[in-house]
């Protein structure tokens, strides 16, 4: 079997940003703007709107789940405040829900959850509770800088998230640490936030002791884990420097690493530097990358052909293919008996 | 002959550090604050402060040369204003100097920029001058932040950077684009803000069309690139949604690499991916990483070591030692003829 951990709805029909435009239109008077009950969309739209995207990809590579959020980009905690994340979160992941009970077999939701700058992350709990509650989600997606590129949150590692913790650890479930949208010029949303965010997040928890507090609390740092398996060495360095115990005692018990890198030789270094029980399959499929490799013919999101061509013996394919994702998602093995 | 092209005065005596703790504390009554004249190092102090630190370090790992600059995370261009920026530099670029004088078959300078957030960068073109005229330098750092991590000024293809770039294309001097301490708490300063800065400026790049206005502009971007080269598939499919030429068309021409990369995986990674005339050798000794490899019982930062090991012939690593560094750095050749 194998699962892709990390999928985001990227292909909701038109009427999702249709209403979310309305939204964001009447921010200054919120009472003018569309009810949630106004989106409607259909389960034959929901149904096309996957199989000939999401599923008919996933059906000619050879995956089995995706783990299922709302759109990374569209997330954008920083527009308007709490009521209007609250709204637009709850919307997205009824949705993903919705796309996992017509596709019981291939999707199981991850929550986004109702940031929002500056606003303590306790607000987010009720939000979290239903997905896992009443919608049987297996993970949230945890945005470290709500604001968009302007990183004004404390780091991952103080008091200020644990909330969240407790109740990710209550219910056994990991967060996958993921930005959203760039507001800030200088950070292209893909082609620099989403990674910078990824290398920050990791040196966060280097720096803090977070571990030690929740032991059982588990990080996925997708697209590959940003810059860290290519600058593996500064960081196990940068740890000694700090007097932290090597990086496989301090954090690897706890953070996890996608296979979000898109041609062969990073999926390479990926498999030589980190320990196999760390990297969990995932290809962000259909997401930021869309295009045909011309030096391979293939789609360059296509992260199976990578790994099916790495030096791997199966059983470590296995791991990152499914074994490793039942272990840092429990939850998982409620709806997919071993 | 092996030329470093990243090194920094990490070492310089204390009076140094003293000086500026001084003009910080007087930076609400600038009048109360040291004057430059009242820093005093006298040569023996540099000759040890250098011969017992890199240079010791570079006969020991049998480089030649080091292209040399002020501590980055010294420049620190979001403390004061542009006037505390300018004695700083001043004052930072001139030690740099005296040991490039001191030791001129082993350092020759790059120059810090008296930046400071907001201000035109036009106002640093008379501390370039002076360094290139003066002094010899050969190479300028350029910090795409200067607000020390929270990026508020423009990206590097804004036509707000254009008067510098004029500036570096009339010299034939190529910049390396390089930030400075971190003083937003969710970025550790070599551990996430160093890198993502590396990433943002390539992007940066990516997104737009600085080349085509200055067509032999260099940037050496620091620390492998950042997440670059592990992440290059994703660059190029970026770049093709981007509508953009292949990237070796695109950004190659004017965009090159260091080998500040502190373990061999991540080296080979490099060198598998880009282009051997784009790879300068470096390693930023004494820098970030200071500490010896458990794994290896070699310092991290010994990159030499990587290339030796690296699948390359003798011309590729003369290449990457020497050949490349001359090609992007066109005033050593005033200075050490071939």
């Amino acid at each position: 079997m194998i699962i892709d951990c990390h999928g985001h709805y990227t292909t909701a029909p038109k009427a999702l940003e249709e209403w979310r435009k309305r939204q964001i239109a009447s921010l200054a008077t919120p009472a003018s703007g569309p009810r949630a009950s106004e989106l409607r969309i259909s389960d034959d739209e929901l149904r096309e709107s996957i199989e000939s995207n999401q599923l008919k990809l996933m059906r000619q590579r050879g995956s089995d789940l995706t783990i299922f959020s709302p759109r990374a980009s569209f997330m954008a905690h920083h527009i308007g405040d709490f009521d209007t994340s609250s709204t637009w979160a709850a919307i997205c992941n009824e949705l993903c829900h919705r796309v996992s009970r017509l596709f019981p077999e291939h999707f199981i939701g991850a929550a986004m959850l109702p940031q929002s700058p500056g606003v303590d992350p306790a607000s987010c709990i009720p939000e979290l509770q239903r997905c896992v509650r009443e919608y049987g989600f297996v993970a949230i997606n945890l945005n470290p800088d709500p604001s968009g590129g302007h990183w004004k949150e404390p780091p991952l590692t103080d008091r200020w998230w644990y909330p969240i913790y407790e109740q990710m650890v209550e219910y056994d479930i990991p967060a996958m640490v993921h930005v959203s949208t760039s507001c800030n010029a200088c950070f292209h949303t893909t082609g620099a936030h989403y990674l910078n965010a990824d290398t920050t997040a990791f040196m966060q928890c280097v720096t803090g002791e977070l571990f030690k507090d929740f032991p059982t609390l588990k990080f996925v740092i997708p697209h590959g884990g940003g810059a860290v398996p290519y600058h593996w060495g500064r960081f196990r360095g940068l740890a000694q420097e700090l007097k932290k115990p090597p990086l496989e005692e301090h954090v690897l018990k706890n953070i996890f690493f996608d296979t979000c890198v898109y041609h062969q030789p990073g999926i390479d270094l990926l498999i030589r530097v980190m320990p196999i029980e760390n990297i969990l399959f995932a290809s962000e499929m259909i997401g930021a990358v869309r295009g045909i490799d011309p030096l391979t013919g293939h789609h360059y999101d296509d992260t199976k052909r990578y790994i099916e061509a790495a030096a791997l013996d199966s059983a470590q394919r296995q791991q990152i293919y499914e074994a490793n994702a039942r272990r840092v998602y429990p939850r998982l093995n409620v709806r997919l008996p071993l």
